[in-house]
């Protein structure tokens, strides 16, 4: 079993950052069509998605928006945040196969409360932006290292 | 095989709306662990979860952003709509077994281009807000009408 620690309030500063990286590939757009309901062909069907403007199968949008959220979990603060708002804009499409790299930058801390905001920025491995937003999070006041539950075997078909 | 039938640009209206109903599962919350990447115990831990000030499991927050993007995808618009935006606002925490209930209503219409906003509201079993927010798409111009893949079964353990 991993451990996860988190970054309190007063630990971070303007400037700091995380980064993770993630391949998008077809269980992940199964997985995603799963929990979210979202069955349309353009994710799950190759040879529908090639019929469309973008030539392939494309992730979900809000895909983006789990890796985010995941990296603020997990990284940055990481344990103990209570996510408060997320901003996000799709820029690109994101295709099955592309290596997706999920950077987060302290943007400011709030004066009087342990408010953070971040920008979040996602890119593919030609460098474009794939998504952008801004997450703001009640960071951690108490420093914490917790377990990270191995998750069961998930089997797809 | 079930079909999805968009509402294009020249269809909608301000005001029109879409409702989606999901009960929080142990297996969402294990899958968008998958998914995401987020392992955090508060999700996927039930003794961990019982001793921290939720008194339970909780849903990544994120969560109910994959919710609102099903049902944009799905019925409002549907089919073949390109997802710009997202502005969250995470309000309450979502807990295991939670009823939830999103909808989904059109706000603006682009003068020029067919750009839509939708105000984003989830309620749970109590009626309380738990997230809120407004997408920004791109609706669909052409009437269509696509088959929604099923997924290939998913066995979790």
């Amino acid at each position: 079993m991993n451990t996860i620690t988190n970054r309190t309030f007063d630990e971070i500063s303007v400037g700091d950052r995380c980064e993770r990286h993630h391949t998008v590939t077809e269980q992940d757009l199964i997985l995603f069509a799963a929990v979210s309901g979202d069955h349309n062909p353009l994710h799950l069907d190759a040879a529908y998605a090639a019929t469309t403007q973008f030539k392939g199968q494309i992730a979900h949008g809000m895909f983006t928006g789990a890796l985010i959220s995941a990296a603020l979990a997990m990284d940055l603060p990481g344990p103990g945040t209570i996510y408060l708002g997320q901003n996000l804009s799709f820029r690109k499409p994101v295709m099955l196969g592309d290596e997706l790299t999920v950077v987060l930058e302290v943007a400011s801390k709030h004066d009087s409360k342990p408010v953070v905001t971040l920008n979040c920025t996602v890119t593919n491995q030609d460098g474009k932006k794939v998504a952008t937003g801004e997450a703001t999070v009640m960071a951690p006041v108490e420093k914490m290292t917790v377990e990270a539950p191995a998750l069961p075997a998930i089997s797809v078909g």
